[in-house]
């Protein structure tokens, strides 16, 4: 399998290289990026060595769909729509990191998205319409027979897989749930931004975002579906001064106030059993980012308070890799006919 | 004034001689440290440079007494109260930094605090009832009255503040508030400890004592006398790689979903608009721990979703100032008739 | 004193606001920032409260004039020049925390700074003749009476202050000297800069500028001066993730290699005898960057190899204080006539 | 083959666990800690998940050489010395990691390493003279056929890499060199130290060990042995406020002063072009400890002063990979005649 890294210089696209040089079974056949195209990969990413030292290309299809089966899309949003109906129509299959076609409709997209749409004359709502939502422990099925995946984005990703289990069997009321997430600052991008600087963010924590923030509306149209019904909730994303690593802290409301935390335990670690990369913790022991960094686990960790029949769900995930670029290649593998966690780490290197 | 510090060398202490040293009005009398007593302070601490130089001595009645008007006992829980009741019959009066006079009965703190009651063979029920609450700006007369301060944890502190206006006049409901909290390591002291070593939790961040944390049963019995109802809440905190700083993250549901962010603002800001070091911030500006870094003071913010009434109440504090120490010179200076804010640094030095 | 900061939305500037808001002695009368200018100060740096809240204004002769004393440029390197003339011509003092004057002859900054002679077209070889090098524990005479001063950087104060005890007394050898130094990255300034993301150089070290760093022009010049011979010698930059903070290791030979490291550590302490902010160490005790952070002190150690009469000598600052803004603070109070420490924290707020 | 990891709950250990753990070709027969033993490992490390989830057991000469073919002795510096001999005598090989054998002559190690001497009745001279020094690219053809490998010291391997080359050749002059190198809080071990807390050692940066530190002693033999000259030099250690990562700064002079850094680049590059693991950089790049985290990588890069024929090499590696277990693996693969980069990640997951 060939595939095309397109925007390969920011984080996401680092990720793809990075994993995909150690696959075997994948052959990188581009790499594109506007700022550097025309430079040698290594002159650029010494620390990245790639034996053959490819050029870095500027982006168009033709450069993309020349030798690629599959491109891999690492593009800021909005700017994934304007490659996708003709890297299709060219036969290619399209992993999209970006928000482009996470929701259902295209309406709701420029509607979350409007500083993008702005800028970006969409017309392919019949491509949100066939795009599949890539979170591969819910949609595998889906997923393998796809030709266009919109991977969800980190914080999504490191709240719906707690939550899918407890929402899709009624466990919990779609009533008042609580996500209150933490990234690091690689969630922020590559780009200069003066915000995500180490002497302006590093020694502090802060939340962003409140109410607003784009992923709320993206994890409350995947719950809504799960569920079955129209959830709101609130979630609130904060910046810590880490370079990688994701936590949720989820709070919700038991519908049977009589189950405990080994009950709900149980029920995640069955639920998830046939993934490797999914860890279900003992009660009482909580997952650290640290633990993930550098892996495409996710771990998760359950308590209730039995006064009242609250229900703590937590979750840690390597933003980069399980909010990311891991989560693009365990959607590549299955698309080809891979083992889902093919040439992905599921061990960290502690400390 | 007279002040004698009672555990000079933990973070409590090291504050305190920082924080009196530049304030005229006190002197420090007695510095007191078991493990390093007999050595100078200035060889201990070369960087915390003292004129005199004194010795570090050993705790006991008789050394803090001897030329002291008020002890400062920064001492760990359960030990606090083998000296409190003496110090207060020889007629000093008692900071207390630990949870040992935090509860209105002691048989309430020997439930919570079971391990250290196991040691600490403590009769003083009448104590643990005149003690006051040593939030200066909820108690701000009982405190210039009291004889005995019992300052309140960090978290409780930084989530207390927040609260008890909205709770005070019946804005949130009772039900269903959860504290999402995250503090710095040096809220888990400077005694050598595994889990805090820069190896261990340095880049990475995770959540600890779910629903059983210390420090719930502190803020729902102060949320509680507060609101006039018995209040359970929800608090989790999480340990993030900064030295100081904590934040938190405060959920609740509106009584009258009418409300705006604007209104509960302005609420806000009119309930404490006499205290210097409370700030509340314009709607949409997040605080981050690093703007109230070394100082006194508390950032305040706060946001209300509209499509149902959903509050969120944001605050960030130092925890070894405003979460600690600071807080307990804050109580000392109401105590000796000054401004609370004597000798506070309410200007922070970023970054 | 009226003083006029102009760039007072970088780190440099953002110190001054700080320091001078908290000294009764001066009056901020300007504050400069051509980005930012038009739009209210407290708006844009919540953290830095001024009662006044002032707006921000553009950088020109007529406003920074219009009611200052003094101006504190803090500029990027070659837009002081700009300036510089036209305001002691109008009667007005100039602190400058750029390069701009730090050089005795024009050639030799258009060598150093070639980009910048470049692009603004100096013709000032009087005012770098006429300008006092703003170290203060060296040159305190000629600041006192200056109406020019060049306040060093960053490195070459961290290297100058350990150094000059022992070049000026010809203790040790001219040729060998090795200045190896370590720097927090807000000496990298407040610009949005890809290498000074948290996810760049968080959990990362490395040296930069080997043989060629600009700094290193600076130190030989002032070392040469003081030698009585030319210096040449070795400097090396290091970026370590810590916001604040510089750490110089000096290494050099002694002429008589029978000195110890306590010879050597009393002729440390004779010199500076008199400067409250110096701080020489015991032999043994090695100085944290976090025990001068937020402080305007040096603090000095010094060891000898016995074997072979070698020498290292150590120093930690804070790179925005001591080695930029705090330095500027002792420079204006001696031009004000006051003492050199007026309003310069020398208590570190340890951890 | 059978490997033991004797200590296997520190650093050094849980490194073996985690790269042996990948690399089929071996099996971990034993894992022993005291502190834990009779407990499973899962339950201890549930981030490094072992699917037959062994016990951890007491370390005794029995217990260790029940199916192991190698010990891997990942204990505190003395303690090693204490099995190693019997170890051998039951026909294990011995890779020891810490300090025990690198000397030649047990005097040697008598002398620096006073204080374990004191505790530990030594009495093997003869096997410090069998012990091979770990150092791959050096000693590979020893290291093939010993029964005995001492693993350099973290410091010694990021300094001589870079220097061997130099000194072999008579490049560089023996007297006068400088190694400034800075180390991640790793290197100081996973036990509960003060000095090593977040908390006191974030943000901030010093140096210790002035002239005395132990691995002075174990460069300058080493170096003095390639040279053929006794070398007496300066080495200077710092703690950094990363968890892992190793970077010297070496200084010294050229007896050719009219070579050029490309000379000098070239001349690395050549005398290690056939080890995957060590990269020569370009001049002008210069590494950061991030690029080689998580690998067993040495970067090197290499500039001179023209003005005066002084030459600056630096060195970045993982101080617990090529700076501990990653070279006692290499080490492993040697004497089981694998290729040395057997399973030793060589790519690294910036950022």
């Amino acid at each position: 399998m060939n595939v095309a890294i397109v925007g390969a210089t920011g984080y996401g696209g680092i990720q793809a290289v990075n994993l995909l040089k150690k696959i075997k079974k994948y052959k990188i056949s581009f790499l594109g990026g506007n700022k550097t195209s025309g430079s040698k990969w290594n002159e650029n990413f010494p620390f990245i060595y790639l034996d053959n030292d490819p050029y870095i290309e500027e982006i168009s299809v033709d450069n993309i769909s020349k030798n690629a089966d599959v491109a891999l899309l690492c593009l800021p949003n909005g700017l994934s729509s304007t490659l996708t109906r003709k890297l299709l129509d060219r036969g290619l299959k399209v992993i999209d990191l970006s928000a482009d076609y996470r929701y259902k409709s295209l309406d709701e997209w420029k509607n979350v998205y409007s500083k993008e749409a702005a800028i970006y004359k969409r017309n392919d709502d019949d491509l949100c319409k066939e795009a599949v939502y890539g979170l591969p422990e819910i949609n595998k099925e889906a997923i393998s027979k796809g030709r266009l995946i919109a991977c969800p984005g980190c914080y999504p990703t490191s709240a719906l897989i707690p939550l899918v289990p407890y929402l899709s069997q009624g466990i919990i009321e779609n009533e008042g749930i609580v996500i209150d997430s933490k990234s690091g600052t690689s969630g922020g991008g590559r780009e200069p931004n003066q915000k995500l600087l180490l002497s302006e963010c590093g020694e502090g924590l802060s939340a962003y975002g409140l109410i607003n923030h784009r992923h709320t509306s993206e994890i409350e149209q995947v719950a809504s579906l799960i569920s079955g019904n129209k959830i709101e909730l609130l979630f609130t994303p904060h910046l810590v001064p880490i370079s990688r690593g994701m936590h949720s802290t989820i709070y919700g409301r038991l519908r049977d106030p009589g189950l405990t935390s080994d009950d709900c335990r149980i029920l995640l670690d069955n639920y998830y059993r046939n993934f490797k990369n999914i860890k279900v913790l003992p009660v009482d022991t909580f997952p650290s980012t640290k633990w993930v960094k550098n892996t495409n686990q996710i771990f998760l960790s359950v308590k209730v308070d039995i006064r009242n029949g609250r229900i703590i769900i937590l979750s840690a995930i390597d933003n980069l890799l399980k909010g990311q670029t891991g989560q693009a290649i365990q959607n590549l593998n299955l698309m080809s006919g891979f083992s889902m966690d093919e040439g992905l780490d599921l061990t960290n290197n502690f400390p």
